[in-house]
């Protein structure tokens, strides 16, 4: 009954993730989106595309790595993927918070949960890959679908977008390949520039 | 690349559960759950408390189950638990938003897509006994959380809990106990009649 308190606490805690933010917007609209819809998004996605992983995954894996992935930013915020003043690797920051709401959990299952986390943020197993495939691509589907979203918003061109998107091919060669697709018609259609 | 293409359209449509708001608020808040929201806690509500289960289960296919049981209500809307003017099994309504909505996956990926969700609603397997549970908890977390929430809103009593609540026992007598001692604190706070 004790962890079942301790499992209540944190399921209480993790409501926070419903008021972060995020830079881009939702399907055709001008409404942001917050992080749990973000990740309830990449789930639905991870479920969906788990074919055209270029190995095969451990799909549980990717799952809990999605669903958990942005939970250290109830204390640490989201972060730009743009924003070049700021790193994107584990910050300590991040690290502070996953101590901080993972460990409200039973102490192993903190530690599993702050395991699967960490694997994600490294990016090197093929579950972690394609765990970051679907965070790369939900918002290119959703800039593509407002008239250019956040590359507008903050003045992003091709190269950066580039740059970013091409990790999508860590995880699946034929959802990259669409991807490339969709980058070179937002350039066509005006709403990248290169 | 055709499947991928059938992917991405119903990727895109189920952006909508986002806008399909329920009648329970998020926790300590004013502010009322959207079903991609509420979705998500359930998923990790499932990670953080399989061990309770009654008896083991799939936890993938329970992950699954949660993920995608509200999607039907993109075209059906949320049907309020303590409406007793509607039916909550299977309407005719949520077999079409079904057969409509993950009519746009691939068509064996779409079949299995419906068999989940009609196991799920049928709650006859372990899994689904277990996934009902969580849809049956959360809101009751956050209801205490909410000085009664809903059940003061609608004027819901305490034997319309209890006999909402008890299939709760099903997919873990762990987690009952649990739940019905928070029914019990309710009564006595004052926040729950009897
Ligand atoms: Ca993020």
């Amino acid at each position: 009954m004790n962890n079942l308190s301790n499992q209540v606490a944190f399921i209480k805690e993790i409501d926070k993730l419903k008021y972060i933010q995020r830079k881009t917007r939702l399907f055709n609209s001008d409404r942001h989106e917050n992080d749990a819809e973000h990740s309830w998004h990449l789930a639905m996605m991870t479920i969906v595309l788990a074919e055209h992983s270029n190995k095969p995954v451990d799909v549980l894996k990717v799952l809990k790595m999605v669903l958990i992935h942005d939970i250290v930013e109830i204390d640490a915020g989201d972060t730009f993927i743009y924003d070049t003043s700021k790193s994107h690797t584990n910050t300590e920051e991040e690290f502070l918070a996953a101590q901080r709401i993972f460990g409200l959990l039973p102490a192993e299952q903190g530690q599993e949960f702050i395991a699967i986390w960490s694997e994600f943020e490294e990016g090197l197993t093929e579950e972690a890959k394609f765990a970051r495939s679907m965070d790369r691509f939900e918002p290119l589907l959703q800039n593509t679908s407002n008239d250019g979203g956040t590359w507008k918003e903050y003045n992003v061109g091709y190269q950066q977008v580039y740059d970013k998107k091409i990790a999508i091919k860590d995880g699946s060669e034929q959802i990259w390949k669409y991807a490339e697709d969709l980058i070179d018609e937002s350039v066509e259609k005006g709403i990248l520039k290169k």
